[in-house]
């Protein structure tokens, strides 16, 4: 039900420490990561194999983690490697291992087939670590379907609604976005929306460095299953952004959003939002960090509301309107992949 | 299940307020209820018909509601007048809406075929309302099927034992009541107790104004799906109360209980206890507000208790005994107007 | 899929108050506990058979229970002896009755066929309430299917894992005990391990009344559905133990362990670590247990997140190793009976 072949995001590089062990439920199964000895992470099955007690309450040595219920020790490729008390290692006593490639201050995970992992489809994130750019990571936990999150992300006529003070402006209502489909591989979305000679939104007035009225553009691509990945920002009006010219005191962003199922109904969300410019102000990087937190919760609250209302009534119709069309494009490069993955297995 | 063609309580008065947005699940559906420019009550399903967002986190504008997670619009009668960023308006664009009267300070509400609900079918409650009676409106949440309840509130013998400090005296285990079927529409059951030359309850002595003995009354109506209305007192012994004559003395209430079931297995109770003397004396009307509540939690401990261990085996047999004659005739006319229902769509 | 012909335990001997009713839910079937007028432990279904109220929110009277939700009073023998307002009690105006013994400070139940129960098929456990030992009865309640917490009873390398720093020595991980199953009745698997010039474990150095290095021993009988009595103790090294000579500073104990389903994935516990020295030093009964307690916790820790972990795929195979010996017979034992009473309701 879950896209399988995918490189999904199991957690911020700060969320796996450097000593110790970490758990995290992804695609309905349990994960542990830990690092090795030399800082890589590593991705097992957070369930040893013997009698399915979790990992995570284990002890990593060296680079391998031993299970405290009964001893059984595996290495990074999930590969018993002692059973107390036992001299042969029969070869299925083993955990799963999944491929995992740690980028961009990400680390990824792929929970298929690991034949199919291909670390150069992992999509670039440059402004999580590069110099010229500044972010703070974020993260939130949904009680919800991830793909409600995507419907989400990929409709901005919400920030009118549910962001006015925030994020929005009444002209977001409005707006047709472009949408530029492309279908190689696992398939993207690319959105264009400029907002010419308009009104600054609130998140972007707190750190402006000019006033006036401004052409303001939200260019991201989604990638599925569910990664968002934008290039924003607010010029002033009429000083060439739209034709490539960005003036040095434009305020530009680049934004990550990307989700994980955690199970049907709960996920996990990664979030931040860079800037390139005042790349020492730490009290800014809080400030925006803090405004998207506000802003991330506006949404959270409305989408777990929703899934509420759609558990009561799982059958119940939706009726489509015209603004659907970015997200009803995204539902049909997850289904799919989703059904071409079922498709091969049968 | 749910005997759909009925009037339900939604509401007292006061819960829907004057501006804002009121939800409450009702037969195990999510129901909008709000008050349009004229005061007036208006009920909807809690659920845009676009994405199945919950209309109460949107905002009313003027006899209008806004969903704000996309801005759809919708007028009292669940017709959706405004789509944002779209010009037409398909039909089928609409939630329901729900015939809702307001009367007694109650919210009625019908959720079933809307052709079928006439207002003339509510029951009569004037004692809410009317300048000779007093009351302070009452509302309990239950865990329990809504049937739990009216089992309880149709053999009195329970307040011998559930409410011995408090509404019972030792006399109501034994007593037999008169009980009266009327199956004329939805049906109605008349129960009539009197206590002749017996102790006052508790409940009667604090707001007592003569002593000794008495002639004591319930005389109560059920009706479908579960509304009770009753006429209970206490008069000086040899007073004349069975033949009809209520000395000044006399303490003499108005009682109603009424139950909404939410879902299958938890409940809405909306009660209060009006009396026709001391009308000004706000202290009186709180202590008697209080003392039912105290006694109500009473049945509420119990109640929660019997359907958890219903729920632990549903299908072990239950044995009828002979105070068991109102409940079963309750049930009796509650599962024929669900019979009935499923009979008339097949 | 319980065992049902056999004798559990439902509590220990105070958890049942002299006055008053006890209740608890055992094999998914609420069950009410309290003394009769001579203090005899008497066992009723927690579930009035009228309305299935839960009859330890009634009242004792004498040796009967009166249910205080409509008044009907059964007693020791399940049997209705009064019906308010009713003169005739047919037979099957009844709750069930459970055999019950008290022994060993312990309340045994059967929940099976009460034709087949013996009261001296019930276990020994005399260092329970013998003067010439010592103990306090422990009780925790598990989020675990109870053959779970038989599976870790089973397999003592745990103890080098779970409990490094209470019960356990390194030794422990690689020992191998003895096993020997006995089919005649219920069948029985009786442990016998013998640590040779090994160190004491930490809960035996907190005690222990001689240095040095010491023989050391866990003999075990087990007997299903979940009951462990255990001799253990420390004894110096060569001074004969293995031969059955235990001299005056030996530290000898022994240990009950017994378990009782309540639903699926939740179980009772009930434990203690009886010895035969210093009886009157009540700090050390005190540290005993708290020891005890200590290391249960940690055990209680991973079984029940093992629980959580098979919840998420009760399908996954699990890979047997060599120390499952006990554990696998354990459980082959359970089957056996399970499948027995099967076969012979069929």
């Amino acid at each position: 039900m879950f896209i399988r072949n995918a490189w999904y995001v199991a957690a911020w590089d700060i969320e796996v420490p450097p000593e110790g062990l970490f758990e995290r439920t992804l695609l309905n199964e349990p994960v542990l990561l830990y690092r090795d000895s030399q800082g890589r992470a590593v991705a097992l099955e957070n369930r040893c194999c013997h009698r399915a007690a979790p990992l995570h309450l284990g002890r990593k040595e060296g680079d391998c983690v031993r299970c405290l219920y009964h001893g059984l020790k595996f290495d990074p490729s999930g590969a018993c490697v002692e059973i107390p008390g036992q001299a042969q290692i029969p070869p299925k006593t083993c955990v799963r291992s999944y491929p995992v490639v740690e980028r961009n201050r990400l680390v990824w995970i792929w929970m298929g087939d690991p034949a199919l992992a291909k670390a150069e489809d992992i999509v670039d994130c440059f402004w999580h670590d590069s110099p010229e750019w500044r972010m703070k990571p974020g993260y939130i936990h949904y009680q919800a379907d991830y793909r409600l999150i995507v419907d989400n992300l990929l409709d901005f006529t919400h920030l009118a609604w549910v962001h006015p003070t925030t994020l929005g402006t009444s002209s977001a209502a409005d707006l047709k976005p472009r949408i530029e489909r492309d279908t190689a591989g696992n398939g993207s979305l690319t959105i264009t929306r400029w907002y010419l000679d308009d009104e600054m939104p609130n998140l972007h007035k707190r750190v402006a460095r000019f006033e006036g009225k401004v052409d303001r553009w939200q260019i991201y691509q989604w990638t599925p299953p569910a990664v968002l990945r934008m290039d924003a920002g607010s010029a002033p009006a009429g000083s060439g952004a739209p034709q490539g010219t960005r003036v040095p005191e434009a305020l530009q962003f680049r934004h990550t959003s990307i989700q994980t199922p955690e199970t049907e109904h709960t996920s996990h969300y990664w979030f931040c939002q860079a800037r390139n410019f005042e790349l020492d102000n730490d009290a800014m990087t809080e400030q925006i960090y803090r405004d998207v937190v506000v802003a991330f919760e506006e949404d959270r609250a409305m989408i777990e509301a929703q899934q509420k209302v759609m558990r009561q009534a799982p059958d119940r119709p939706l009726v489509p309107i015209a603004a659907d069309a970015g997200l009803n494009q995204a539902r049909w490069l997850i289904d799919r992949l989703v059904k071409a993955e079922a498709g091969s297995q049968a």
